[in-house]
């Protein structure tokens, strides 16, 4: 099958969860699955320092930023044309929650970029199978919560509380456990808001490709 | 047993490859073993566009950039007590050959970052076991050459060559296979210099670990 993969920039406090992302296109290439990478072309929302943890004045654009973990074999978001692909899979990250939408600002009130939105909006009409990890089901919360989406952000009350506030119905699972909503084809699994070290963190990356195969298996 | 990794930025072609240093963290922590990340503290050589491939006109920091591939849990390479590990092993990507030595810029006259060669130098005289993955090889090479070294960074012939002159021994590899110096303590596998797909650098990282366990479990 072939996957589209979105990423937010490269590192866990301002882009994609790194081990997330890499780990997930282990497990899709592991599964048989081709992947083609996405970004948005434009500015992150901040950059961060990755050993203190503060922000930085410089700006970084979250394409550019994102083909580190792609190794330059990257596309703009723009360019993702829906019919060309059967699923596609968001890792998890700040960036998610920065500049896939703005959750990491707004909580439950945020919005999803314009274009992250189109994409999952119109690939969810096509039928497509859609994925996410860690903190990125706040997404699927906000874009599919009118449609009362399952989602699991793994056991963070107030995240989980902000998902419920969002219309969607928020299931608690264990790192290498993915929540299936077989209806809306929309899968979520926890990562890093649960994973204790990178092995977990690869199962939950195996258990998201492995719900999202069974999906595509029963179209 | 304990190993240091030691990261060289973050990306390809300007920093540690990403997916070899995620890989190669999931393969020891695989096995069992502990890992403990280090940068050197000093700016990069260069920034370079993950998209275009060309120079960017910023400065970036080796450690601060690292950071991201190690989810904050990073230490300054001048921190590293020898005496505290068992093993040491480089993962590739430009940056082994633009931040960690020379090698990218000057070939076979190439210079190791002093830090660099004297962990390195005082780890192998402790007789603690040293991988190197990728290009990272030609610091083995540069350091070791010294001692007849055997290498190997998979077919290139380039490379290898300079290498040889160095006074390393280069030996062909699969991307699959590790290239064992027993007297040395010291192994080397091709991972992205050979591997196609992000399976196959799983495969030359997981290969670089058995190698370098099995050395450890010789002592």
């Amino acid at each position: 099958m072939r996957f589209a993969v979105i990423l937010s920039g490269c590192g866990v406090r301002d882009g994609s969860e790194i081990h997330e992302s890499v780990l997930l296109m282990l497990s899709l290439c592991q599964a048989g699955h081709e992947v083609s990478i996405f970004a948005p072309d434009k500015a992150q929302t901040m950059v961060v320092n990755g050993v203190s943890g503060k922000p930085m004045s410089e700006t970084r654009n979250v394409l550019v930023e994102s083909a580190r973990i792609a190794r330059g074999a990257i596309k703009p978001l723009s360019s993702l044309v829906i019919e060309d692909v059967d699923a596609i899979a968001l890792p998890g990250g700040f960036g998610a929650a920065l500049n896939l939408c703005d959750f990491g600002q707004r909580g439950e009130q945020c919005r999803v970029d314009a274009e992250v939105e189109r994409v999952l909006v119109h690939a969810h009409e096509a039928g497509k199978v859609l994925g996410f990890m860690c903190i990125a089901p706040v997404i699927a919360a906000r874009v599919f919560g009118k449609d009362g989406v399952r989602v699991t952000i793994g056991s963070d009350v107030g995240t989980a509380r902000a998902c419920e506030a969002m219309g969607a119905h928020h299931e608690v699972r264990r790192y290498d456990e993915a929540c299936v909503d077989e209806n809306l084809k929309i899968v979520t699994t926890p990562a890093y808001m649960e994973a204790g070290s990178i092995v977990e963190c690869y199962a939950s990356a195996q258990a998201l490709v492995r719900a999202m195969t069974k999906l595509l298996e029963c179209k």
